[in-house]
């Protein structure tokens, strides 16, 4: 099989350039707030083999691509066929093209492209060509990016302010089309809304269009809705939507006999196959840029569900960029440390070491950019540096001095995954280890507060003041000693004084936490009251963000504008995860899944069951209150129920009575 | 005035990119043999002004650049005329487009584009937006490189070979146009030829064409030419070429009473400008390259010429490129030491300091290299280093094991060079005035043989192997003192047992040495022989290579191929350097033309004339056996006539009797 190939990591530099430079708000471009690279327009390429007969080589390069191709020393002018006599062949290809991606595509017994092409990098280091699984047929074109189609027609039409209002039934992505035109060169508005509100507040809605009607069908270009308000009688076209998504076989399943549960997790399954494109988006209508913290939860979720490890390692490429690092990711000083910790996470879930291997080229410059960030004790600053967004959480609570408690877990943490990820390469992690060892010191020195038995968020303020979000890192990312979790849960957790965490964002790490410490409760509540109360309202896709009180189109509003509420945003998605993780209990104990426990808790429901895509299968589980049962495609597992511990065989039933 | 703004420094990374990647042969593409780096694809701009009142401002970008400017925090989407209100007013411009160069153009009182807009770099360091000053309308597109045109019509037609042979009477470069025509769509294969024979011989042609015939004019791409063959009756078009050319207005001006030196001195100046195009590139019809040894070249003879600053700028920054490098310019390690030399000598001769500070934000990655690329006794290394090419010259004789004694006077004139610069910048340029001092003494250790009373070129090979080049450069860039000046004039200069030099490209430093050490006599003999030579064969312009035993078409030979030898080629227009320099006698003593000196040599010329720019002017000098006349613009002039010096007054004419 051979694939097209680019200039190592190109593919990823060029659609994140695209998609970084497609948000729009009403037709108008919304510039990328931080540096986009752009892809290569040079690559050179070659392969060296001795061949023992004659064969036939064939190239070329995709429309628009100057190519040279060099067969030992002799120059020939690309697309050609060639025929290569026994002994050393040498052959260098060169490609060109201002503008999109240059790629080539090679034919040839030992000169397949994407295999074994290595980059001629004038100096710049050595690197096997780019490529990419879905590019695999010559006729591709990695310009485009491979998405799936299928036709969607609205579930209903209804005629109101002069025009058609159409409803798909829900969220949906992609392309409207105009059929059956009976009206050449009309011009018709286009007001898509992820609510009906806004599909008809036309002066409002953020998404808009106008087609102009042309030939047997006019596809407009990819937009995220429910609905379509048509500012036009509608009656010489028809109209339906070319439903565009990555085609994937979801190995993650989730049932329980709640039903309004299992809806959750459907809902949540699709807002997250709705944000799965070239990268994790954060939201299908609005920004649908790559951010770094949204990413890291949304690899979570995915670890749960499809296990895509092409989306994860796409994302990851393009959240870095190319080149020497002079900002954070996305600005962020907490998304620096997502991106790292998520590296470390990716092998920890799937094994990939071929990725980690690419990636890790890429990894120290991050590094400089750290280290060049660090203040006083070894802790990252940042709030007060020109340019650099300590986030953490929207929380207005959260005290943001120059130095913040939650940022030197994460960089903790950080330590932590690179000092694996060294050892894993076979080189050094002992620096990495001493650094996270010190920096732990000087958590618990400058941060933890014995009087309020917490960390606090500043030590510069002065002010001592006690947030979850800190002492939810301590607790996740190993931190806290076994005395410090009790205090903190005590004190921080268990606490109503302490003001609560109020966005979906950060519930994704509270719900993890409350799960590790075994408020199950907790979770189900917020189950049933927070993604449930977005279901009661009709969610057909969770939100950016839900507050219970609000009431009808208040609840589209953000960031001051009536309708930029996202209503498909990927961060909502984590009830998968805590599913799969906590419910069916599926999580690995060393790194790759080499070794699992499946911990089942049946939390609320009376029975659940389900599947986890794990590296090279699945692990299935089903439980009620008197049987458990896994099935595995893969060795290392323990059942474990209470304090009893059952091996898991490979491919065969574990069932155990409680 | 306003000037259309881009991402610092990417006009030249973009034309550059297009050069190198439009030398073609037969119609193939011939990738370039070094890493050419693409300019940026997002670009953002702004600027902060307090204003005292209301004003009007217009922004828009090139065609197909994305634009959106905010002003204040309020979106607009580009073009937009916005009414700017009194206060603070902070105008951020950010332009997208994958491919070309994107670019913005302002109106505005105190917003026009190219005045005090500064790169909003996310981080990557403060540079102003790049400009140029030819692209000073906003009908302007700073993608298509500004030349000029003129038409041109063949001065013969001859009907040969079952087609017509077109003869343009010299050398020239631009479009091929046809015109009146009869037979729309009609295919014309297209010889170009810069002798008869290229044209003629078309299976061999090295730049050829099909014209398809179309509308009221057919234009073909850009090429360089005498004679045009078109293999068709031509009964049913007209044919004519228009010339591309830079407008320049030269102030070097050079006459004497030797009609053949005169005539050099016209074909030299028509070589440089045949050559001078978006950066001054080694030959116009083959690679049409950026070579920074050919360009060093040019560089004098500009300075003695057209004195333009602004194509010695771009060929310095297209030369550079962008961040790390990490292989010597156009690979060869000489060609890494004269861009640095040159930009010092760009501030001698011209005193444009702006550009120093501009470029020298890029030399620090050139001394990275250099330093790793260091060998023992702090000498350069490469010939043996893959990728590394120890050029020098062409010659055979030359001896090139790892480290030779040419580099090491090449870096020794870098280290000179960077430390002047670093002080004219007020920086300190002690540590590589040090490293100059250090490199001497080990030059003088390692090379200098008190046997052979010469600089040899190796003592790694044991051969104590003596050529010119090498002595030719401690001559030249002051590295022997007055006592091995003496020995290499006797021992090596006017030995015949040494190898002479024999390519055009070290002639230009061996005339200089020679003129330099009062060897004129062999200076104008060259003049008659060598380019008197290449006059009497009928060139229009001067050859890449000339050997004054080749007869007839085994002039146009090189390279492997009937006619691959460039008959225009820059590197042969030193004439005018030389008789600029040492006739009319006019050159700086100190950086910036702050003093100069003139001092006129007759040679074996009975008069001389013309002129040489300065900044600020040109020093006129008129000189015969009895009299010297001298008109200057600048002051801090001397007039040196043997042991005779008159200050030379600004404005007023110094005659002088000798």
């Amino acid at each position: 099989m051979a694939n097209w190939m680019w200039y190592p990591d190109d593919f990823e530099l060029y659609h994140a350039m695209l998609v970084h430079n497609r948000r729009e708000r009403r037709g108008d471009y919304y510039s990328p707030m931080w540096r986009v690279d752009a892809p290569h327009r040079n690559v050179r390429l070659y392969k060296i083999v001795e061949l023992e007969k004659s064969e036939e080589f064939f190239a070329k390069a995709n429309e628009g691509t100057l190519l040279e191709i060099i067969v030992n020393g002799v120059r020939w002018q690309g697309p050609a066929r060639i025929t290569l006599q026994p002994g050393r062949n040498f052959i260098k290809l060169s490609a060109f093209k201002d503008g999109g991606l240059p790629a080539i595509w090679c034919e040839g017994e030992h000169f397949d492209s994407g295999n074994g092409w290595q980059l001629a990098s004038f100096g710049m280091g050595d690197d096997p060509a780019g490529t990419n699984d879905m590019y695999d047929s010559p006729d591709d074109n990695p310009e485009v990016f491979k998405f799936s189609y299928k036709r969607l027609y609205p579930v209903s039409r209804e005629e109101i302010n002069d025009g058609v209002l159409f409803d798909f039934g829900r969220e949906i992505m992609g392309k409207l089309v105009f059929s059956d035109i009976k009206s050449e060169g009309k011009k018709v508005p286009v007001f898509y809304g992820e609510s009906r509100e806004e599909a008809l507040d036309t002066a409002y809605t953020e998404v808009t269009d106008v087609a102009v009607l042309s030939g047997k069908e006019t596809l407009l270009r990819s937009r995220a809705c429910r609905y379509v308000f048509l500012e036009d009688s509608c009656n010489d076209f028809s109209v339906a939507y070319d439903f565009e998504y990555l085609p994937i076989a979801p190995e993650g399943k989730f049932k329980c006999d709640d039903e309004l549960v299992n809806k959750i997790w459907n809902i949540s399954a699709y807002t997250l196959e709705l944000n799965s494109r070239e990268a994790f988006f954060d939201g299908i209508k609005r920004d649908r840029w790559i951010w770094s913290g949204d990413a890291y939860q949304s690899y979570f979720v995915n670890y749960y569900y499809a296990c895509d490890l092409d989306i994860v390692r796409r994302t990851t490429m393009m959240l870095r960029g190319e080149g020497k690092m002079a900002q954070h990711i996305n600005t962020i000083v907490d998304y620096t440390f997502y991106w790292i910790i998520a590296i470390w996470e990716y092998y920890y879930h799937t094994g990939d070491k071929a990725f980690i291997e690419r990636v890790y080229k890429k990894m120290p410059e991050m590094w400089e950019l750290v280290g060049s960030r660090l203040s006083e004790h070894g802790f990252i600053g940042g709030y007060t540096r020109k340019g650099d967004w300590t986030f953490i959480d929207w929380s207005t609570h959260l005290e943001k001095t120059e130095i913040i408690s939650a940022e030197q877990m994460l960089l903790y943490r950080s330590y932590v995954a690179y000092a694996e990820i060294l050892e894993l390469l076979g080189k050094d992690g002992a620096e990495y280890r001493r650094k996270a060892v010190e920096l732990k010191n000087n958590i618990d020195k400058y941060f933890w507060d014995d009087e309020k038995k917490a960390y606090i968020d500043s030590y510069q303020s002065g002010n001592r003041t006690v947030n979850r979000h800190a002492n939810i890192f301590a607790l996740l990312f190993g931190i806290a000693n076994e005395k410090k979790r009790s205090l903190i849960i005590e004190n921080v957790i268990r606490n109503d004084s302490v003001p609560p965490i109020t966005t979906p964002y950060f519930e994704f790490f509270e719900l993890d936490a409350m799960c590790e410490i075994g408020e199950f409760g907790y979770v189900t509540d917020m189950l049933h009251s927070y993604w449930g109360g977005m279901v009661k309202l009709g969610a057909t896709t969770f939100w950016e963000e839900y507050f219970p009180n609000m009431k009808g189109a208040e609840h589209y509003a953000m960031y001051g504008k009536p309708y930029s509420k996202s209503l498909c945003h990927a961060w909502s998605a984590s009830p998968i995860y805590l599913m799969g993780k906590y419910a069916l209990g599926v999580r690995p104990t060393s790194a790759a899944y080499k070794t699992y426990e499946v911990v089942p808790n049946l939390m609320c429901f009376g029975k659940i069951e389900g599947s986890v895509p794990v590296p090279g299968g699945v692990v299935s589980v089903k439980v009620d209150k008197h049987n458990a049962e896994v099935t595995s495609d893969i060795g290392g597992g323990v059942l474990v129920l209470g304090d009893k511990r059952y091996d898991i065989k490979k491919g065969e039933t574990l069932k155990v009575q409680i």
